[in-house]
């Protein structure tokens, strides 16, 4: 149940034109004032939504940065594959290989820990602007408005926790400047697995289909939630018992057909549609270009290194997988970027902004500048741009250096009371990050740290003179002094010791003194390189000061110049998007239905991955053995579904439902076309990608044989 | 028009199947069989083909390997862009650059020629099948039954031409060791540019687009063919006359809808439709990945050297053009070979075929070792595939040595009487080898051609000790003896004298003792390689009198177990196919529709060839300026179409003809799916493209302003 605590939040949201367009990630506040019928949704606003009872939003929770949704009673959660990956990467080891070969609990005692994940689920929210912004002074910096606000957020959470042992705070920034919402959240930290299917349905298509169209990945999993045996959240212990959540979905086994109302509840990560030309311009032409450019590098050294030895393969997968993930999705948006002329349409719009503005003169005196020195802020970030990708991938390129960073900054912040430590090294978060440290060790390996970390080096040594950081000019001169990169290297990695989470603990728990005397020749890197990352910090602090005040007046000329309302940027928190069941065209001449089915797979199967669907699948196939699960028209078991709902990362593995709110899919990628969703939306191209419920279903009877799983979701 | 010499030619394709089924490419012989109504077709069998009078077939060329038809009474030809390319190449400098801005004559006296164009005319056709196969005799090794055909036929040639001097002769096999008709031709030697569109339509999307759909390739060039003042073939002149054919197509400025019928009359190639799963599974595992692995370093590499100067661009923009032509084609073949499981599909096949001829001892006696005769032909080719590529590309690589080859051999064949001559050496053949030779240097630039010829040499010497060549392996070993391939590239370079065309023909003109004691090392290097060409030749004969036999009984074996017929393999003979307008579905839920049309012009272009339009061209569509030439239903100018036509390599540039027998379209591609036309049809998959008619006006008149070429095709 979610308690409504306040009675209208992000009050920018409402408006006419809000309930009739189509785009539009809403937030829970507006749920309400939705005409569920006009978008052709049988469910009844109470059910989907009701702040004094249980409602479907309860069933959705937040698992590891993706959405899931609880499907039975006992806590049994539906996500996607790739959600559950790094989990299952961590269980396996080359004899035990869940990745490759899928892995399923046929009773409840088999179900094996899923490493690093947790569940969230929504308790309540409340409105917390005036407060927050309540620490703004006219007289603050940049940099000091920005280090208030997250001061204040920050204490606002501690307050909700002291009052209500258990639960976990977070303010959200709805609109930067103007609007805070304090979410009050709580933590399952037991989390198993129970049906994973093998990597050749889970990730059929791989990297080559990633962001693509048509698709044919069965990208879902089953997990569990456990609590203690007295019902309260904790960690994995033996004697655990399933979650019983207060609202789970019902699975329709009969899915959805072209053209039906679908729609999604799901925690979007991040859009960007109410910036400037600005900040799009320095994505095209600065950031996106640099972080693709070395990424693809990255992906291709570890692909390299990894074709010879599966073990090897193994650690550096989910890093592959992570990088390959982004470089593709910044080459469509870049692709976007060009071909809607997304800069110049934003351009246009902001030369009328600035002559409306103009016109009147009380708000020309008031904002007359604000476009101006929004421009001046991205015009000194994409001079950096490519200089701070590399510093930023200098730190976490090898394992070694970042956890040297993780060690000396720990040893600094966990002498701090909590309040005051960067966030990774509070109370409330210090146990993920140990975790972090233990399966970045578990994944590292020399050879490959090495190759990553040299290359940066080297880039870092291509800059051109404007480009370069005085320290980081320094250590270059003196490497090169030392007879160059490579051997300079081959005395650094002879001499570390933080190869084990103990070294690596040791030093975080001990005392800053102690840090800094440290001989590990990463840690010495590390202190010459923390005051670089120390000013860098200041500076992004500091513009991101100058753009929270500027984007703040911007919300506000942009109300009066359109005369018009909108909804906030997605920013992690819970939100609903509808629409239809529908394929498009994505280019002339070209038509893309939005089904797929089993034919698909095996039209691509090769034998080798990314393409090799089980013996088992292929023999199904040409036996017909659909069971139940063909659909009607297609006469054939379906894959995939595309429908025009408004979505980004984060909505990865949230429920997928149809009118009356039974799920039907899992949501998990969007098309190549729609990665440009987070600047701008359209019917035309905007197209996001579920697995069909009845692949689902058909996976898991057919291929996993997981009987047990169809009675638990009641459908068999 | 044509005169009818043989009343029955190629009887194994007469068969009710055959007036059926819509898939192939059917010979002059059989059209006056087809029933034209029943495939949707208005033009009459008389207006087709009429070996008494004119008729359509009158008004189709052979251009340059491509095909080309007659649009005008004076001579006018439209065929593709990508087949005049090679003279607007030759015709052009960085100062007058016709391939980038197009090139359009105002008057018939600006008319350039078009160098190495020859257009060839059908004069005549007749069956020598019983006199071609009558100089075989059962004694005959395999090498000599190749010889022995080859002398046939040429004896037939010489003949024809003593009888009618101008025309020329060509034997055209059929099906190998069966059917043999010998076509009698008037080749125009004087061939000019009219209109060619400038490089961002002609080849707009390049090599990106090449074999692909959705295409937007305005691949059309207008060319006009000349003779002297007394109407006789001609060589250039500037006193001669454009040529009167006797029949042009008409063009229908309407072109044609979905679902339309239409024809192609034109020279397809070859096809391998009536090989065995031996030869597919040479192409699939030999030939094809080790010529597109090749093809793709060459052409990465010409590509990298011309992108700093664009002279050495211009030089092999052809041959770049050519090699990824071929290199995507195979790419497209092996994708379609693994996909469609071709080798196991004839495998099955073959099996059927051998127990149907182990019931019958007498079937048994004659033809039961014969599947396995060609396999071990095939099995032999395959063991050396590798090693036979890169020694065909050995001599062809480097361009100085492939005219030490020209040179040597030429002095050595021109000694011969004519008949006994290799081809390109005969009377006949040897002005366009003088053209080629001319034009060859004329492309030569010396980085480009060392850095090729290097890499087939390291390749050689990187080959397994199973592959290698005694001679080749001595003259490696010499080579690592004078310092390794570097040093000795540098020695060969500076003493090279064959950079000119008066070099090559000095040595070619002279006596084969003069040739051998050349001092070029280019010279010295053919002389030692010489034997080794010699050889593979003669394996090749052996291996082609082998399989000619062979595939004369597979023709037998297969018409009495499949109790049908079928028609020939395609053979660069003019053949007729048709079909309908359609689109397809290349893949599971992608639909391709049959028209492309401006807008993805627009969609494409990125400003950067080969997606860069003439400015002028997204003016005209930001006007909506599209003439009389907007499709009805799409309200725009169509680009291209597709259609379910049996079309391959040859029938580039051939006219698509609607029901009435009006120009349409002009042909010039297939699909990617297509590229297995050479092994097998699908009416699923198989799909040709050709540039619409409405785009070709549009072009002519609002891009080109060429009013003039609109009053001559009669449709202002």
């Amino acid at each position: 149940m979610i308690r409504r605590a306040a009675s209208a939040v992000v009050m920018l949201c409402i408006g006419v034109q809000f309930l009739l367009a189509d785009e539009g990630m809403y937030p829970l506040t507006q749920l309400l004032e939705i005409d569920l019928r006009a978008k052709g949704l049988t469910i009844s606003a109470e059910a989907l939504y009701n702040p004094q009872g249980t409602s479907l939003i309860d069933a959705i929770v937040n698992i590891g940065g993706c959405t899931g949704s609880f499907v039975s009673a006992d806590g049994l959660i539906l996500t996607n594959h790739h959600c559950a990956f790094p989990a299952v990467q961590a269980a396996s080891t080359p004899a035990l290989d869940y990745v490759t070969h899928g892995f399923l609990a046929r009773k409840r005692g088999e179900e094996i820990r899923a490493r690093g994940n947790t569940v969230r689920i929504i308790e309540s929210y409340r409105d917390v602007s005036a407060e927050v912004l309540g620490v703004l002074a006219d007289s603050m910096s940049p940099g000091e408005r920005t280090r208030a606000l997250a001061a204040k957020s920050k204490s606002l959470v501690a307050e909700t926790e002291t009052r209500t042992p258990g639960v976990r705070g977070e303010v959200a920034e709805m609109f930067a400047g103007k609007t805070y919402v304090l979410f009050v959240y709580t933590y399952l930290r037991d989390v198993r697995l129970v049906y994973v299917p093998p990597r050749g349905i889970g990730e059929f298509g791989g990297e080559e289909d990633n962001w693509m169209w048509p698709r044919h990945t069965g990208d879902f999993a089953f997990l569990r939630a456990y609590v203690g045996p007295d019902g309260s959240p904790a960690d994995y212990a033996p004697e655990n018992v399933p979650y019983h959540p207060k609202r789970w979905l019902r699975v329709q086994p009969q899915g959805v057909d072209e053209n039906d109302a679908v729609f999604i509840l799901g925690y979007p990560g991040r859009t960007y549609r109410h910036r400037t030309s600005h900040f799009l311009a320095y994505e095209e032409n600065g950031r996106l270009p640099a972080v693709a450019d070395l990424y693809e590098w990255q992906i291709a050294t570890m692909l390299r290194m990894g074709a010879a030895d599966r073990s090897i393969a193994l650690k550096y997968d989910s890093r592959v997988k992570s990088l390959s993930n982004t470089s593709k999705n910044y080459r469509g948006k870049l692709q976007g970027l060009h071909r809607l002329h997304l800069v110049q349409r934003k351009q246009e719009e902001e030369k009328g902004m600035q002559a409306f503005l103009e016109a009147d003169p009380t708000l020309q005196k008031r904002y007359g500048t604000m476009l101006r020195e929004i421009a001046d802020v991205y015009a000194a970030m994409t001079a950096t741009a490519g200089t701070e990708v590399l510093l930023d991938n200098l730190r976490t390129s090898s394992t070694l250096l970042s956890q040297a960073f993780i060690a000396t900054e720990g040893a600094r912040e966990l002498r701090k009371p909590d309040l005051q430590r960067e966030s990774a090294y509070m109370e409330r978060n210090i146990g993920r990050t140990r975790d972090g440290v233990r399966l970045a060790l578990q994944n590292f390996h020399e050879p490959v740290d090495r190759a990553l970390f040299e290359e940066v080096l080297r880039r870092l040594q291509a800059l051109p003179e404007t480009g370069r950081h005085p320290i980081v000019d320094s250590i270059l001169t003196e490497i090169r002094g030392q007879g160059g990169i490579g051997p300079w290297l081959d005395d650094l990695y002879a001499r570390a010791t933080l190869q084990t989470p103990e070294a690596v603990f040791a030093l975080m728990d001990g005392s800053p003194e102690d840090a800094s005397r440290s001989t590990d020749p990463f840690v010495q890197l590390c202190r010459r390189l923390t005051p670089v990352y120390s000013t860098l910090r200041e500076q992004r602090q500091d513009r991101e000061g100058k753009l929270t005040r500027l984007h703040g007046d911007l919300v506000e000329v942009k109300q009066l110049y359109q005369k018009t309302t909108f909804i906030p940027d997605a920013n992690s928190t819970m939100r609903m998007t509808f629409g239809r069941v529908r394929g498009y065209a994505p280019a002339d001449a070209t038509v893309y239905r939005p089904f797929t089915t089993l034919k698909g797979i095996i039209e691509k199967a090769t034998g080798v991955p990314p393409f090799a669907p089980p013996e088992r699948l292929i023999a199904l196939y040409r036996e017909k053995r659909f069971g139940r699960y063909a659909h009607p028209s297609l006469g054939m078991v379906p894959v995939a579904l595309l429908y025009n709902l408004d979505t980004t990362g984060g909505n990865s593995g949230s429920p997928l439902l149809n009118a009356a709110g039974e799920l039907v899919g899992v949501n998990f990628d969007r098309t190549f076309e729609a990665t440009i969703n987070d600047y701008a939306w359209s019917e035309e191209y905007s197209r996001s990608i579920a697995v069909d419920v009845r692949y689902v279903l058909w996976v898991t009877e057919f291929i996993g044989g997981a009987q047990e799983i169809l009675r638990e979701l009641g459908v068999q």
